[in-house]
């Protein structure tokens, strides 16, 4: 058992929603048991008990108690074990982190999937789509090093893991992210090197071989 | 000059979401001006230049100081003006209370906008998934009085604007809310007992007109 309780993950490897949860328990240097879910082959009893209403992972099962959607679940966790925090101290500071946790949770990882599972003129519409989005973002990011200021937090642990299907969605979109978004591209190298990150995101290559297996198994490819 | 300082908020008197945010204020006992923003005819300088990446009501101003998202402005609130809290006081709770807040603004008034503002096979779809939403919120009450358990807080703020809408919903859609829905019109029912509810929200039969409007504008209607 963990400091502070049993502290279980139900996990997907590839899904950048677990991949948040992961990020901020080490951030936190919370120990904790991430239980594989078999997505295809058929969710556990304890996922679908767990999480009735969206039956997706993350579920993130703390002494047996469940809480659902990532965001909410990288909150709870910035409560309940306090330090290092992930969020500002101050009200204002802490609604802009918040800010763009939310733009972020609401667009990127859709547009992501969108570019990389699609063809044709749908994946043209995608990549525009997305292209949109890292425009924002990289004026949100601006001069700062990190989407909450100067210290890694809430907005980067939303953000950051969507990015290792970057790779993907450029070679199935045609389009480097590095080359054409330099803020977001400083970003992701600064993210990368903390420790926290680098031993969660999994290799780009993985994902791209990952999303060529579904694009089969959706019939988008032969 | 508000108790805590100079307060606005760029408003539109239909908008749920501005609805949140003056409910929240009243909550907390905060006087502010609201400024009601002219969606057809022109949004206003000040509300392009606070809020470039969606240029949409509410904007609120704390001191001159900008922010936008109803919910991101409802948590801020929550921790400017810390009495009454809107979320409970313990992590869990707290969790909880997000969770309810982010189903029902991913979901809630998305489906109700989708319901009066279509038509034919259109309406159909829209009613069908606002029912399946509704039933989902239905569960997720249970026995309690509020969505936050025994107090009136945040994830109610963030449903309780929606509701002045069910009445066009339903006269479009041709269901009843109150009638399928027992628990949710209960809840309805304690919500507008508050003061800080009744006081902001407006008269379902205005919002009716307001759509029949929306209707002949976007060409649904002759």
């Amino acid at each position: 058992m963990s400091k502070g309780g049993d502290v279980v993950l139900l996990d997907f490897w590839a899904s950048p929603f677990c991949m948040r949860v992961q990020i901020a328990l080490s951030e936190k240097g919370v120990s904790y048991e991430a239980r594989q879910e078999d997505l295809f082959g058929g969710k556990s009893e304890l996922l679908l008990k767990s999480n009735p209403i969206y039956q997706k992972v993350p579920v993130f099962l703390h002494n047996g108690k469940p809480l659902c959607e990532s965001t909410v679940i990288v909150g709870y966790i910035d409560e309940t074990w306090t330090s290092p925090p992930l969020l500002p101290p101050c009200p204002y500071g802490r609604a802009q982190a918040r800010f763009w946790a939310d733009y972020i949770d609401k667009k990127l990882f859709d547009a992501v999937r969108d570019v990389v599972l699609s063809k044709g003129e749908a994946t043209e519409a995608a990549k525009k789509e997305l292209i949109e989005i890292l425009k924002v973002l990289e004026g949100g990011l601006g001069e700062r090093d990190f989407f909450g200021g100067k210290a890694f937090g809430f907005a980067d642990i939303i953000a950051i893991p969507s990015t290792c299907w970057f790779l993907a969605a450029g070679k199935l979109g045609n389009f480097q992210v590095e080359a054409e978004f330099p803020k977001i591209s400083g970003w992701i190298k600064r993210c990368m090197h903390k420790e926290s990150v680098a031993k969660i995101i999994p290799d780009p290559e993985k994902i791209y071989e990952f999303v060529l297996m579904m694009r089969k198994m959706q019939g988008i490819d032969q």
